[in-house]
């Protein structure tokens, strides 16, 4: 009496037992395992590519000879002529099974590959996109059996993949038939499977074997930047990244300043529309070419924004958007195809997934990072700040998760700073000042030598020093604050208080000189009081938002602090901590996670499973709105000081002393423009 | 103890006991009656009028007291001197139950209303528009509740109509909010539901309670005319009938020259569709018009047409359809919106309902036959006939229903004929010949009075006799083969030989002179040998086809006839009977049907459980394809004879006794063109 051999998948380790010449390919599916086909097991796609094991398994208890396989066939003989097989591969439709055998599913034939993400988290991303593709022999037409030709392919793809219920639009239709013909009616499909409750939906159909691939785009729609990752939708891998200005800038260049051009020039939302919708084109049609692929590959889209973006893509006004309940039109998350927003450049039937808005200020942006960080699943309390003109906030861990967003304005981002601009070379990004001299020594973008070191002239070459970008204000106030240059309600000490002959008079004011640039033509860059108070409505603002959700939450610290988005990855955690943005936390708990909305976007896109996740956690997520909140008014104003007037920070005090002086000449403890905007 | 007062619904019978106070509406709902209302009992849309009935029921075994209901309230009081309350009447929803009641709700207040049909058949439609009006209150946007308006307007529907699962395309969330905001969050909504399982969706909303009705289009798209009914999707009825011709006719008058067309111009197909999609924007403004409505109240279009129009209207390449095997490129019904086909005229979200083709020959046209004729519901074997350029013929009863189509070409419709014309005024539309003078008598469109009547001329007018119609020429050639003019095998005889001045030669064949109008200038109109001849390849077609069913059903005898199509209700079941074009049946067995498929598009229209109800009986017809059964041709000659060849008609014999001459100088049964075709 003989037994069936045993097949042991690795690295699974799903096991069973099948008749002599079952095809590996068979057994896989009916023990579950992860191996890919397109082609169904015809032996020619080759995405089912296996490596058999020879000899003693003794963790598996089997012993694996060298016939455990069939020979190879003439079809693998053809298949390793034409495109090669690596060494030791079989392909697991053609290899059958003669005898006890250990076979390895390698990476890159698994459906559910698992792709490492760039960013700094070791988290992965597991592939299951919402789109794939299916090659099917569809039954010929036959008068006597007169049904339509996509009918025909409706149950081949029911009797050759299990997929019912499938559907397709005109243009698909108007194709179908030539392609079917061409393909002699074997062709592959892309099929787009979304919410499990809808039809599967054919995005676009080739003759024979397709083997161009499948591309998807993430979007991160930002108020200044439209960025974009071109993914490959079989493997993950991001075959392209590139961003473009969003053109909105010229109608304003913060988000009220859209709305309010909305508001006053009938059809300025159309404008504004059709202009985002434009760019998306051109940067569509830019990362293809750079990717080198026909962007008519580009079969879905995933976008996330801020709110009032989210309106303007859609084409809605975002009107309520200005004003107060801040209504957002829809808060759902939004399943479209290219055509209603007007993409052109991609394949016409691309399907376009929008994450939903948290609240009229929380938007598809916030919900992204949330889906990248998993406040939600978190063991300690984590605070996750999303830095940019408008801070998002997420507070939480596994049992609840708040948010909010807080109007930190362009500060951080080095506008309405004297000296600022955006993080290009020449900024300045990083500062220290000494002590005890009070001078200066800083670094600039685009070069890795501080400028108190050999060769820095050399490495910053002709462009010169040009200014000072986010990162580097934020370290040059709290530099300031730690060199005893500023007090703790934020006044610039005098030239006589401080010792140093770089503060120089400002009217009433003083400002630091952090380098002079005017023998060579080049600028004199300054702090001036106006940077610090700037610095300070931000920080206040950002500080006072996370307070709001901490009080929400009945805490007075977090555990963990997580500054996301791209200038959040430039943040020196120690600056952020002295100048009081953060709150108090040990600080190798600050991390940086990147671009996290982007990334957010890019699981979306790679995983429809995790678009489902995001509206259930979205539903599930705590909205504090700050405009209305009191209390948000109260922390504001205490947040004003460096770094707190009120709130202890241990953490701190443990690495750093700060100097206590003040520099206040009027006796009142504040000064007029302050206290005006306190009471504001 | 006191009974709570019992409530007996009429005329449903449906009763029950509700407490004192329970407002009619309510126990309307909870019994199951069927009680309109729009706005949801808040007494403001009048839809849920009720009659209450006083005195004895003894039918019922109530007592009605005057004091049954509540007093008039403020409400009623407010419509009726708005819009005044007919007497007798109560609005459902303010009327409260106080004693024993019986309470009739006229049909006007009923959501399932019964339409009767304009169509001779008495069968009633029964309401049940996948698209109807609900008014609804929204709440308020709340900051502290952040959700979308989107999803606040759901949440209404779920709560006051319990509706879950709605959806509404970017154009509808474009207008939503300040249509919300203008009708203080009190809106009406049109919403759609097809299928089951998608999502109903939003077409329209309108601030407070729309009052301007909804509308639908049931179109029959055929290869001559675009036939429209502008139809109330409330009340069912039939607002306005309009019709317009084919612009596609200058690219091929038949089908098969525009599959030529397409076939032979790169692009055809495109501007074929074009042509159409304009004709029938067109058509929706014209009737929109003429009924006196806003076309954007236009929420849902049915089509029925032929497969060649099925896939110019869709935007597909009808290129397969002119060449066995015939393809369709999908057959299934379609659910479009407005935009895919470019219907500009009706409102933007108006949903697109086309029924299901049968077979590449049978469209959906014939599937509206069905659906209108039933003859998948017949107790007895019924014929069913839709005469045009192509013939759709139906064959069935409650144990099966097979259908073919059959290319008659365009003799019945006056083309192809001498000197036919289409039916307008001034075409011969009857005639009798007296079998014993063998002269001719004969009525025209537009008048009553036959030809050898007084007032005949008058009547006819200026315009003249113009040509013979289809109809006309039906009963021409009938009438000469009754009075010996023309033999068994469609000869006509000389002069001589049929022993009238009338018959003149025309070559080496003859023709009779039915009307010469050449001393006044207008046209003489004959019945020539090649008109017989046309009219013989028609009847035998259609004849065939009949056939070809019935030996597939495996009889020789059917019990019914019915004469579908605008064509079929002008034919006179005798003559057609005399030519030979329909199996033999008692005369009175012989019914037309009228336009059947514009009927069937408007079953369609105004009940969603039709549309499912005829996708299910397309499944399950028989497709019988008549250019490849070899049985096809045998029967097309054979059926070439007047009546046949080889099949009796006994009920015809019962009523005619047709003579017997032969014409046939040659001696051998035939002539030359003829048998030239019969091999064909």
């Amino acid at each position: 009496m003989s037994t069936d051999p045993l097949v042991v998948f690795t690295p699974s380790g799903k096991r069973g037992r099948f008749p002599k010449g079952t095809p590996v390919l068979t057994a896989a599916r009916q023990l579950g395992v992860d191996l890919d086909s397109v082609c169904g097991g015809r032996g020619i796609c080759s995405k089912c590519q296996i490596s058999p094991g020879y000899g003693e398994f003794s963790k598996h208890g089997v012993t694996v000879h060298q016939d455990a396989l069939s020979e190879w066939n003439a079809v693998e003989e053809r298949y390793d002529q034409k495109r090669g097989l690596k060494p030791g591969r079989r392909l697991g439709c053609q290899a059958q099974i003669m005898g006890d055998v250990v076979i390895d599913v390698p990476p890159e034939s698994q459906v559910h590959k698992q792709v490492v993400r760039k960013a700094a988290s070791a988290r992965v991303i597991e592939m299951d996109p919402a789109t794939r593709l299916y090659f099917v022999e569809v039954e010929e037409a036959d008068m006597h059996e007169p049904t339509g030709d996509f009918e025909r392919l409706q149950r081949a793809l029911k009797a050759q993949w299990e997929i019912d219920n499938i559907r397709a639009d005109l243009s698909l239709l108007a194709k179908l038939q030539p392609v079917l013909r061409k393909g002699k009616f074997q062709v592959t499909v892309a099929l787009h499977r979304g919410h499990a409750e809808t039809p599967a939906q054919v995005l676009e159909i080739w003759p024979g074997l397709h083997e161009g691939g499948l591309f998807g785009l993430a979007i991160d729609l930002g108020s200044t930047t439209v960025a974009a990752h071109l993914t490959d939708l079989e493997t993950g891998e991001v075959k392209a990244s590139s961003g473009i200005m969003n053109p909105q800038i010229r109608f304003g260049e913060d988000l009220m300043s859209r709305v309010s051009y909305a508001m006053m020039n009938p059809g300025g939302d159309r404008e504004m529309t059709a202009a985002v919708r434009d760019a998306i084109n051109t940067l569509a049609e830019e990362i293809a070419k750079e990717a080198g692929i026909d962007a008519k590959l580009i079969v879905e889209t995933v976008f996330v924004c801020n709110p009032v973006m989210h309106h303007l893509l859609l084409g809605i006004d975002p009107v309520e958007l200005g004003q107060a309940p801040f209504a957002l039109a829809t808060s759902g998350s939004m399943a479209l195809n290219a055509r209603e927003l007007d993409l052109v450049a991609i394949n016409p039937r691309a399907q376009i997934y929008v994450l939903p808005c948290i609240a009229g200020h929380v938007g598809a942006d916030a919900a992204a990072v949330a889906l990248s960080e998993e406040p939600g699943k978190s063991e300690d309390l984590a605070l996750i700040v999303d830095v940019g003109t408008n801070a998002e906030i997420l507070l939480g861990d596994k049992t609840r998760v708040l948010a909010c967003s807080s109007p930190t304005g362009p500060a951080f981002e080095g506008a309405q700073i004297s000296s600022g601009q955006r993080a290009a070379p020449g900024a300045i990004e990083a500062i220290r000042i000494d002590p005890m001299t009070k001078e200066p020594r800083f670094r600039v973008i685009g070069s890795d030598i501080w400028s108190d070191e050999d060769g820095f002239e050399a490495a910053v070459g002709d462009g010169g020093i040009t200014g000072i970008c986010g990162s580097g204000i934020i370290e040059a106030v709290a530099e300031m604050r730690m060199a005893g240059l500023l007090d703790e309600s934020g006044l610039i000490g005098s030239s006589e208080a401080t010792g140093t002959a770089r503060m120089i008079e400002d009217g009433r004011t003083h400002s630091y000189v952090i380098h002079d640039g005017s023998a060579k033509g080049g600028p004199v860059i300054t702090v001036t009081q106006g940077d610090i108070r700037a610095i300070q409505l931000a920080k206040s603002a950002l500080y006072a938002g996370a307070r709001l959700l901490m009080d929400e939450r009945g805490v007075d610290k977090v555990d963990r602090v997580v500054l996301a988005g791209a200038f959040g990855a430039h943040i020196s955690p120690l600056h952020a901590m002295v100048l009081g943005m953060i709150p108090d936390v040990p600080l190798d708990k600050v991390t940086s996670a990147g671009n996290a909305a982007g990334t957010g976007a890019r699981i979306a896109l790679c995983n429809v499973a995790a678009r489902r996740e995001i509206e259930r956690v979205v539903g599930q997520i705590t909205k504090v709105e700050t405009a209305i909140e009191p209390k948000f008014q109260e922390h504001f104003v205490a947040a004003n000081a460096i770094p707190h007037k009120t709130d202890p920070f241990p953490e701190l005090s443990k690495i750093v002393t700060l100097p206590n002086p003040s520099f206040n000449t009027h006796g009142d403890g504040s000064d007029g423009g302050r206290r005006k905007r306190r009471r504001g």
